[in-house]
């Protein structure tokens, strides 16, 4: 096995394994601001979906700046070291699913499929979802397994066979 | 108990048992970037303390842009809800510590009190500690629990017991 199918195999189980990020946007005086998001996958379109209220610092940020930073990380385990858990750090580009739109439709299985659970908050008024573009990674799989991933690449590693 | 006496010992002790928080910061194109780190207390200071490689990305985004946010989540449960997982957004300001300086010997200090497997990291010639002093904090302690907390308030919060 390669190198890099192994990095992929790595990051695909670890997107899998993990339903929460540290998103990572930037407010209206520059600044970063970090929260937590679940989230969920959507390989039809190598992308990553969020469900957000309007309401929420996060989204305001991302609503005047789509570009965004998602981290997923391994979870830390009692007794064991914790500073070589795997990672990836992703670009991100946020795109607003219309309510009632066809990517709304796809966001919406894509995250229900995840979290049945949160049917209910997808009838409150002010929630979106947001699908999140991956344009580029920084992967950590370990001490010393470390790279860069394209867009292209991220979308291999994904998983996605374009038409 | 109080509400807010409450919501302190939930901050206290999601801080004491997490060991590994989001940190967002900013590049030169006033993109957000989120990294992992191991972060450790500094009661004495009421401030947090993470130990970088001068050429990692966050650290140049960091020397660059000291304001800075630090997330830190609690851990998911298998097959439990995720979406009110306890977490606090910190937003800090970041002091590099010069080595050989008081303020380095105290970041060491409270660093490898935490992580004592980190101390051969600490011989690495472009690794640094930094101090990173809270401004401000939203905190989420569960569905409805949600809470703003001042500069003040944080360090009560954290247990500090000003002269």
């Amino acid at each position: 096995m390669s190198r890099e199918h192994s990095l992929n195999q790595a990051l695909r189980a670890l997107l899998a394994r993990r339903r929460t990020a540290a998103l990572g946007t930037v407010d209206v005086s520059g600044a970063a601001f970090v929260s937590m998001v679940p989230f969920a996958a959507d390989p039809a379109s190598a992308s990553l979906v969020i469900h957000v209220s309007a309401l929420a610092a996060h989204s305001q940020n991302l609503q005047a700046r789509p570009q965004a930073s998602l981290m997923v990380a391994d979870g830390e385990v009692a007794d064991a070291p914790v500073h070589a858990l795997a990672r990836v750090s992703i670009e991100v580009l946020a795109t607003w699913a219309e309510p009632g739109s066809a990517l709304a439709a796809q966001c919406r299985a894509a995250y229900l499929a995840r979290f049945p659970e949160a049917e209910p908050m997808t009838t409150l008024g002010d929630f979106r979802f947001v699908r999140l573009s991956p344009q580029s990674a920084r992967q950590v799989a370990g001490f010393g397994a470390a790279r860069s991933l394209s867009a292209d690449e991220l979308a291999q590693a994904l998983g996605h066979t374009a038409a």
